[in-house]
């Protein structure tokens, strides 16, 4: 019953590659677009952006496409959509969690984890429960039980959605990802804490944005103390063989990124406005 | 380039059997829902409910089953959507059938057909243009031409959607279902007109609740006159060897329309309650 | 100022019955059809399905039915709505109690309650603020003061709001039900604490998805274990006269369900499709 | 079967009073208000504002008030709403009568009917058929059958809607209205034309703002060729006993207005913000 | 009160500059882009994509950058939003045109118009009544009179409205363009006649896709008796001093183009998808 | 880069003068109406109406009123968006006022405030991180960063928007208000300790109706009690020179409340039904 490896940036990594994704608002138009991309995985952005589940729903939907679904045979996604929930860790919270993983999404990134405690509980949050005693038992699932609609949404059946919806790599067959925002000096003084701590975390992104902030040099990514504060988390990651991830992949910085070990880059879509730069100069003005 | 048979209605004609279908509203659960269901077809009732073409998309959208793609591998759909516009013939409207065919039905049923240029006019709003003096030219297609939704939804590529985007039996590789409401006494002195001159036809269907008003009956279905009118009806279709529907088809009068020839037979969904009877009767109230 | 008994459910226990209900999802098709349904109450699902405020509002109002009002000359439901948040208890949540309420539905039922705290904040998430000292107290209330929408939905003054917005059966005449959702092996252990200890449970229902996953068998409602866990519970509820319900009520345990006592009896609307099968058979395929 | 009249604006004119209505935007908080408002009616606005059929329903569904409707008993509602469609008289179309009817309103507007024929086709578009022969056959009813939703929201059954839901003054118990804009000089000039020719229009509505262009004074209601213009539609009104309306009936105008013999006096509600002004002043600037 | 020219695509043609737009679907993020984007204009597609009013009314609404407009100082548009509409020519349809306009777009792209009577209408759909024998009275306006919004969202007042919304460059103050699709063997053939005969005509949009359909060689736009029939258009359109529009520019075909005199040029965003490929590249695969 | 004063209720206040607010529901049409409203700033009420920020982002976009903005050629809002979030102040939540203030309100009232801790929390969840030791560090920032929607409302840059984006009267220049409801005994006993140390309060906003349930007179404003327990707050506040504000605000007590020293003034607007009593009693009737 374990079938091919659904989650694509999984895929990515047990074969040794890195994942290349995005964010995206909740649009309709734009899942469907992004469902085409070179992309591994796209992240719906739902802490800055509205936290609609009703419209995660829908975009989930608008990924689908009947034609590469019928040629590859596969219920694995082209592009496998995670989710980032407005709670911050220390918020504790575990509906977030459970209502974008019951629409189908392949995993769960929870902004501003700084604790054990609140690390603890982002995975918990992700997982059903089991009896105690049970392999894998921590974290403890908190989960909800109601998988109809994800089961649907991944094409498969409840019972196997019930066997692929653990943790990666907790459990090495899992689909599911839980990512956790490091972007605060708490985080990176407890990070070590935290991986030792806690299994089932599949990645951790640097919050570059608000680690700038917090040491003081908003916005500059290439400020000697922001640098010197990611590369200590990357470290730390590497030291776990946890994957570390990067939300602001550029032409500038890839090749820098790829060379320290990022294997989660999120490399934003540029819009370019097609011949009209160039038709004004042939126009002449 | 031909492939699979989509329109499983066609499919089902072709193999000689009668197509099962029933009306729905748009409504993404119910879309779901039907998308499961044993019909060989559904019609997207947008004459009496909102005429609303984004909520079509959506419906749409949500009928694309992951699983049972996959499984197939084939683009043809499960269940078959059509849809009913609002415009009566009479009011020679072109632009409701092109924004329904837009958004990715296999056809199109237009109510209160009752003249050859109303007819003409139904199936002329199904298809595109062609080069003057071409094959089957006529009806004279003034669908316009933007078929990028459409040839995403079906799963083939705009190439692919050109050549079967075309109304059957006229075009016997063709996908798209024309369907005429006949539903008054004019239009039923007409019929005989309308199929010996307009080509393109996929089927008849027959309004009976407007038929039984024109009457002066009612609702009254089972009123000789009624099924008088519906007898003639069914005979001028079979003469012309044009498939007949009925659009309450139920335990009463299945056995006697199958035996009538209709070929199109509209069931509704029925809604019961659980236990909730038998548990009330066990609990002695 | 007292009047009829709003609450439908409570009705049906104060008259000696159980009550029929089910789930739905929030969608106002089916909000309008199942306020025709021979249900007791509804439950609208907010824990697996998006916890959606403002639908919630709508299909409440969808739920209204011009000709049964005026028919009864009361503004007593015919089928009651509550509502199922999506915090688990431990997350202390009070906010969508109060959203859903103020919406106008009739009760609230909160997932994965599991201690005495839990219940106590589940119960006064729900309630009024009272003076100190003032008559039944505790729960000390915490939802906050805002009715004008829920007593228009009611269809009673503000005053007459405030008189019936308290949970029954703590206020004898409150209309409003508090229900937990009794689903982990912790929970089971401290029932008898929480019953003992928080007055203003309405009723506790059993969740037998979670329940069954955190024993081990998921799904398997009929394993010896599971029926086991759910005898505890129900023998605790009635050792404390405390409604327990039972979500998957069907032909197969309907008649043991009320034997045992259950009086919140949850059996899930079945949709059939016409004739279709029997069509079929008779069409000779 | 008949019953008490529903519509309160016929309901107002056979009491020999002129009705108040306004015009309103869909708008679900907005239908709520203006249902509590003392107007005998209110029109949904759609010529200007969008022709959306779905949020007529919501705004149709949300004037229901569960306290007045079990305090009257009655299923007449207290502000009983009208729509106003987009399609100018000209455009000869009947789909969008028909969907706003289907959605429950009690009447329909037409904008830019001047003609004989755009009278005619005005009425029809909101008549069921009949059969050849049957009294009050002209204008020949083209509204489809589909009356479930109508009929709910009515709180009739199916058949008493059929009874009811015909076009007043013509069919003496009929509830529905037909109101025609008169708003151009040709259609002053056939106004004796359609008003001799065509039975069923309920009510002609001055359009000043257009009337007021067309005659080149654009919004000059004081202009004595606009005043005179408007007077001779009043008059020709009068001579066939058809109840004529003003659209910006206000303080100024009211009593002239009264004097003269209009009986559908829309009258814009009026916001005002609270003690600011007062405050303002009181707090010395 | 004449003020500053608003509509810019106006603007760039009295500058003698061509005009670059782009289609776009009604989308709030999308329009949000677009207003930040190098075009002159953007066209909202409502003929192949829904007809949905209140959609574009948002789609407009988040087209306002508080920025923009304070650092201009100018109520002129930085991109000039269009709508294209679904009705066919040979509809004769009236309240598209006058339901986007009431909106605020600054013109109206009618599909398939082939005929002298089909361009009048066009063109009488987008004005207001004029008293008869009133200077550029022809095409008679049937625009009905509801500029609130429209007003408001143009940041004029009403009169300043009434004053520019007619079609340039009949009016020469005129803020509103009317283009035609001209997309049809016969539009070719009576294109003389249109432009000989209609006044008020903004632009003519040439459609490829339909046109290359027409002639036999769907979507073929380099093919001779394609480019010989556009050729044609094009001169026409010169003959009579109109603007001529392409809507497929690229990087191929713009310098063309150009030299060729289109001064309506539209050329789609692009979307890229970051340092995805050079990344994969990088990380050797 | 200080540019001038953004929000209205503070520049108010920085003039001397008391603020004038009223609460709105989320709802376009209304947003538009109240930005042409004399008041100095609105709260959008999301306690006790649906919390839905994407319809939030909505209202606050159709505020923006495009000849207001050009013709003060200032980015400062004629009228100042607040938005009231649900969560108790003991729920500790922080998204809530993280999404409100992504989506561009200028400030965030939080219900039920009444410790030091919940106020403390209610103030950091408003603010971005800070280095340690920052001048103004406490109460620490724990807003996540992601200012772009939020930047572009304001009609800023992000720098510029990260210098403005803090709390008044705590940062000098901040333009973001924080408001509590003071609205228990607790809180009331609480509040000198809260506002003795917790710095970056903008203003208390009494809760009546909730503080008077607690006081056992239920919206008994004129309670002796209540106006006892009211005036405590109010000197609490002007001790600690906050601003007290006052939820009622009517004929009836605006003078007082003046007197008294309340500068936060909610005034609701009221509407009226234009000419429909008088034209009654000109009817005679």
């Amino acid at each position: 019953m374990t079938g091919p490896r659904l989650n694509g940036i999984i895929r990515a990594w047990e074969a040794g590659k890195p994942a290349f994704t995005c964010f995206a608002k909740l649009d309709k138009t734009l899942a469907q677009e992004l469902s085409d991309a070179p992309y591994d995985g796209v992240v719906f952005e739902m802490e800055h952006n509205p936290y609609d589940v009703a419209a995660l729903g829908d975009s989930l939907q608008y990924m689908l496409s009947r034609k590469k679904i019928a040629e590859s045979g596969s219920v694995a996604p082209g592009v496998t959509p995670l989710a980032r929930i407005p709670a911050n860790g220390v918020e504790m919270n575990q509906f977030q969690a459970k209502q974008v993983l019951d629409r189908g999404v392949y995993g769960v990134i929870t902004p501003h984890v700084s604790s054990v405690e609140q690390a603890y509980n982002a995975v918990a949050s992700c997982r059903y429960a089991k009896p105690t005693g049970a392999a894998l038992y921590e974290p403890k699932g908190v989960r909800g039980d109601g998988p109809a609609a994800a089961a649907r949404y991944w094409g498969v059946s409840q019972a196997e959605y019930y066997a692929k919806a653990d943790v990666w790599p907790l459990a090495p067959h899992g689909e599911l990802l839980v990512g956790l925002m490091i972007e605060s000096p708490e985080a990176i003084e407890n990070l070590d804490d935290i991986l030792t701590n806690v299994p089932g975390i599949g990645f951790c992104l640097i919050g570059e944005g608000d680690l700038s902030q917090a040491l003081g040099y908003p916005r500059q990514y290439e400020h000697p103390e922001v640098i010197d504060a990611m590369r200590q988390i990357a470290e730390t990651c590497h030291k776990h063989k946890v994957v570390v991830g990067n939300p602001h992949v550029g032409a500038k910085n890839v090749e820098r990124l790829l060379s320290e070990g990022y294997k989660f880059l999120m490399s934003a879509p540029v819009r370019s406005y097609g011949v009209v730069g160039q038709g004004r100069e042939l126009a002449g003005y």
